[in-house]
């Protein structure tokens, strides 16, 4: 990311340790940001607390919006479907995925740019390590760039909405050692996709989160 | 559109006669049509009953879905912003535009078809006509297919969700005769942005719905 000292970025945030990082990055590069936070059902209700915690954190404003699809289909939403396990890595798509959700999310952050003046929307997803997730695939942001180039007001005006993904190319290990030098808060992030109060430590999420500090030799703070 | 008997397709319905006859051109194609409707604050609430009104005549699932934007900035969402006058087509994005509005839609939607396993998205988008709307643009649907194609679990397993615009190059008055070769419960629809009991019969929506009827020979049934 270029210096963007006093330019406005809307930042995804969901309480994990990746949009933590680049809310930290986005930061650093000067970018004004604002915070958006989702509600969408998500079983581990736990990742709200810890965003709204890390927004604080950073001084920045946030927005939690509440957006429900009632139709089923993930893991992620459901509480009685199993979780996969891990070590599953570029298998197949998780029972995790939740059917066009980063679409959504970015589809929200668009309208909220649009709507500011923001040069930018931040997303914390990355190509590598577990995700196998097609929405956070390098292909995916490309295409979504020209949606926002063609299908909004910005766009057709010149005025261009950038979509940064400063995580894109990074192992987990690469993340906890970029957020460990812009001093993000790890111990106020959440990861576990349980549910539980307490990170399950089984799920895929807390094995690669202990993973990627293990690799850094960095301790997490969060108690696991 | 080829023709489709038995398979779903989700059809975006605001209530509208353009989405109205979205839905029946589908119906009429051998969609199993499922109808997304949203409420999304518009101060034309009307139209959420006549969506219902339409769904139902139609004999189609339908779900209604609430989503808040809870930044303002378009004479649609806010009742002291006024409406624009009719005959600026062509000239400017309306102030009646909502911050990438149908990109939200569609993503919905998306997600709602990957989910029932439907093979089409149809929405009733128009170039021509009043619109003036980035997100009605042709160049604007053959990005978001993209989109499709890479960021969802249906698109990178090569099953194809496509979105079908029946109505992108027609003009109101080719919409009307359509309509009406479809037997579209028009009485049923509702297109006043102004949010009173009755047409308004000056903003922009009436004002084209009424020059589309006209030109195209044929009775509006709601009464103007």
């Amino acid at each position: 990311m270029r210096n963007n000292k006093g330019r406005k970025a809307v930042v995804l945030l969901s309480g994990g340790l990746d949009s933590a990082t680049t809310l930290y990055a986005a930061k650093k590069k000067g970018f004004h940001c604002f915070c958006l936070i989702f509600d969408y059902g998500q079983r581990h209700q736990r990742e709200l607390r810890a965003a709204r915690a890390i927004a604080r954190a950073a001084h920045c404003a946030y927005r939690v919006l509440k957006i429900r699809l009632p139709w089923k289909g993930s893991s992620l939403l459901e509480k009685n479907v199993r979780l996969p396990q891990p070590g599953r890595a570029g298998l197949k798509i998780p029972s995790t995925y939740v059917a066009a959700r980063n679409i959504i999310f970015l589809s929200f952050a668009l309208s909220y740019a649009e709507s500011i003046g923001a040069e930018a929307i931040c997303i914390g997803a990355h190509a590598q390590d577990y995700s196998g997730y097609p929405d956070c695939r390098p292909e995916f942001y490309a295409a979504f760039k020209k949606v926002i180039r063609t299908g909004t007001k910005a766009g057709t005006e010149g005025r261009s909405i950038r979509i940064l993904t400063p995580l894109l190319a990074k192992t987990k290990s690469q993340i906890v050692r970029l957020g460990n030098s812009l001093k993000v808060p790890f111990a106020l992030t959440w990861s576990c996709y349980q549910g539980g109060s307490k990170p399950c430590r089984r799920c895929d999420s807390c094995y690669y989160r202990a993973k990627g500090f293990q690799e850094a030799g960095i301790q997490d703070p969060l108690i696991y």
